[in-house]
């Protein structure tokens, strides 16, 4: 219900912006005609800026001993099956929150099936993975800790590891004072959504011109910026996040080619058997695009400019000039801010009770 | 000559050692006799405390713009041929500095050949891998990115990968600013060796012992000091690291069996090519042993305790009692110390220029 409604919503400001102003629709007018205030104030209805805290979170709090053990958590590979993938394999800190793969390598060199999305200002997407199959981060963290290409791990021995280390046990007491039972799954995953609330990019060039000041775009990146209104891409991508709130079809106009679209992956219609969803995806949160490379759910385009030229056509049916391309990518590159200081964490040492990787669990010597 | 020397000072001090006091050698006296002014005496003629600071390099600098490029680079997959394995994959930060696997995953899923070592405090080894083969860190840095089990990368584009990247141009020059091509993979191997001779792990348990404060060993632990020297580990477990400094045949009493000491492995003589040098080893640096299992360069032995009885044997001809295995153990714990606080690099941004992982260089959307 809420989702259809973001999805009509969306495509309804979509339609009264491709209504917008003709002076905000060419790509060609000279940098002086760009009135600044004018533009800024448009830009406001449609975006927030990323704010510096985390929001409160459904169902979980935000507190320090949750934030630091989840950090643990998500550098930890001993939770995979292989001890040799942790979160941070796929949704690297150094590299935009992902792996800059077209799909990630997995349990035994395994790729999955779709492009690992950045963990940076995810909590702001309305609901996680490509087909929004998990409602929030907590329900998120389970899913790769389990699939067989990714992790490849149980919960039993997930929590059998972690209950193996006394560091573990009583950081989980901590953060969880009011549990009899504070090792679980369930908790793991509490902990990871509430480290992963904390991975906020503030500040960016973009957001700096939401708060007024004129200089922080170019002049190329403000015509980006009203292609981007002007064309209709804001139809779909708006909010906090440029993305990640409404599901719409992959190629509402024209459909991609099998390279970028593969017929095989069906998307939403996955999770809700609707056949309206065939081929619906949410939509890709823009914020830090430029430093997440390749795009799409398939993950199949390397450069930026080739993603904004296919979405013309695909989503509004446009063919972009190659100007507005390089404008709307210029202010795409406005989207990128200032990236999450992560203290590596140094974690519990294992013990004689820890779980060996999978492939020793026979292991003789083991006292 | 000169390790031909270390080899044969350190059975020298063995011998010394095995005619150490009688009261030194029961590790069943009462706490109450032990001498803690003499025993602090002995082991600091025997063993050097971790500096809090790095060593100075042979032909290098530990400059902050080396430390820190280094950083960057010890922490970016994009130098493996996959993009998907940095330093740090087998290297943690988290994990001791080394990543808990009998031996390393690499490339394609591979096992590598030996067990990974810590790079932790593995400056002031004599020389780096288990057969002594890289002279320095700077050398060692060149093996991995190559190595086919490994990172499977070639000088070549892994010199393309970073010169495709400004940020790491710029960096390459202010780390080596009188070099006309700063971006080279010596250079590289310079700045990794930089950054690496920076994580030191000073301040353990026996280290403060060493500098005087009689209560940071427990009596347990004393035990197994005192053990530890009047056996005849510190024979070749010696100096700041206890070990790294000298090669030695393991089972130089008596041989362990194949599922410890694979017989393919035939250890340094696979350096030198000399009959005498067959299964010889560099003695393994015993810093954080306790959290760096498995054990050996077969990485086949899981609990310290069993680690300490097998080399009893092997290298000693000793059957250990549990208890003088459980003291030994107790003082090997001792030997952790601060772990190094690393914050994560944001690393450059990949541009178009970028090679894209080899499994992808041919893609058709690349722009």
């Amino acid at each position: 219900m809420s989702k259809a409604f973001r999805r009509a919503s969306g495509l309804a400001l979509a339609a009264l912006l491709l209504a917008a102003p003709a002076a905000a629709q060419s790509g060609n007018q000279d940098v002086s005609k760009i009135d600044d205030a004018q533009l800024i104030k448009r830009a406001n209805q449609l975006f927030d800026p990323i704010p510096t805290e985390p929001p409160e979170l459904d169902g979980n709090k935000v507190t320090p001993e949750r934030v630091q053990l989840g950090k643990m958590l998500f550098f930890d590979p001993r939770l995979s099956a292989s001890h040799a993938i942790s979160c941070n394999s796929c949704h690297q800190m150094g590299l935009g929150g992902d792996d800059n793969q077209p799909t990630s390598i997995g349990h035994g060199w395994q790729r999955g099936p779709r492009n690992a999305p950045t963990v940076f200002n995810a909590v702001f997407n309305t609901a996680q993975f490509w087909d929004g199959r998990a409602e929030d981060l907590e329900e998120q963290a389970k899913g790769p800790v389990q699939a067989s290409v990714e992790m490849a791990n149980t919960p039993e021995r997930a929590v059998k590891t972690l209950k193996s280390m006394p560091a573990y046990v009583a950081r989980f007491k901590a953060a969880f004072p009011d549990s009899d039972d504070p090792v679980t799954f369930d908790n793991m995953a509490k902990a990871l959504e509430a480290f992963q609330a904390t991975l906020l990019t503030p500040n960016s060039r973009f957001d700096l011109y939401l708060k007024g000041h004129e200089a922080a775009l170019s002049p190329k990146q403000k015509r980006g910026l009203q292609e981007f209104m002007s064309t209709g891409c804001v139809g779909c991508h708006n909010g906090v996040n440029l993305g990640g709130q409404g599901y719409y079809p992959f190629g509402l106009i024209e459909k991609p080619g099998a390279d970028v679209l593969p017929r095989d992956d069906r998307g939403r219609f996955q999770v809700t058997k609707t056949a309206s969803d065939e081929y619906v995806f949410r939509a890709a949160p823009l914020r830090n695009i430029a430093i997440t490379q390749p795009y799409f759910h398939s993950g199949k385009v390397w450069s930026l400019e080739n993603a904004v030229a296919l979405m013309g056509l695909s989503q509004l049916g446009q063919d972009l000039s190659e100007q507005e391309v390089d404008e709307i990518t210029a202010f795409l590159q406005s989207l990128t801010g200032e990236q999450p200081r992560v203290e590596y964490p140094v974690l519990p040492e294992s013990t004689n009770e820890t779980p060996l990787p999978v492939e020793f669990e026979e292991a003789p010597s083991k006292r």
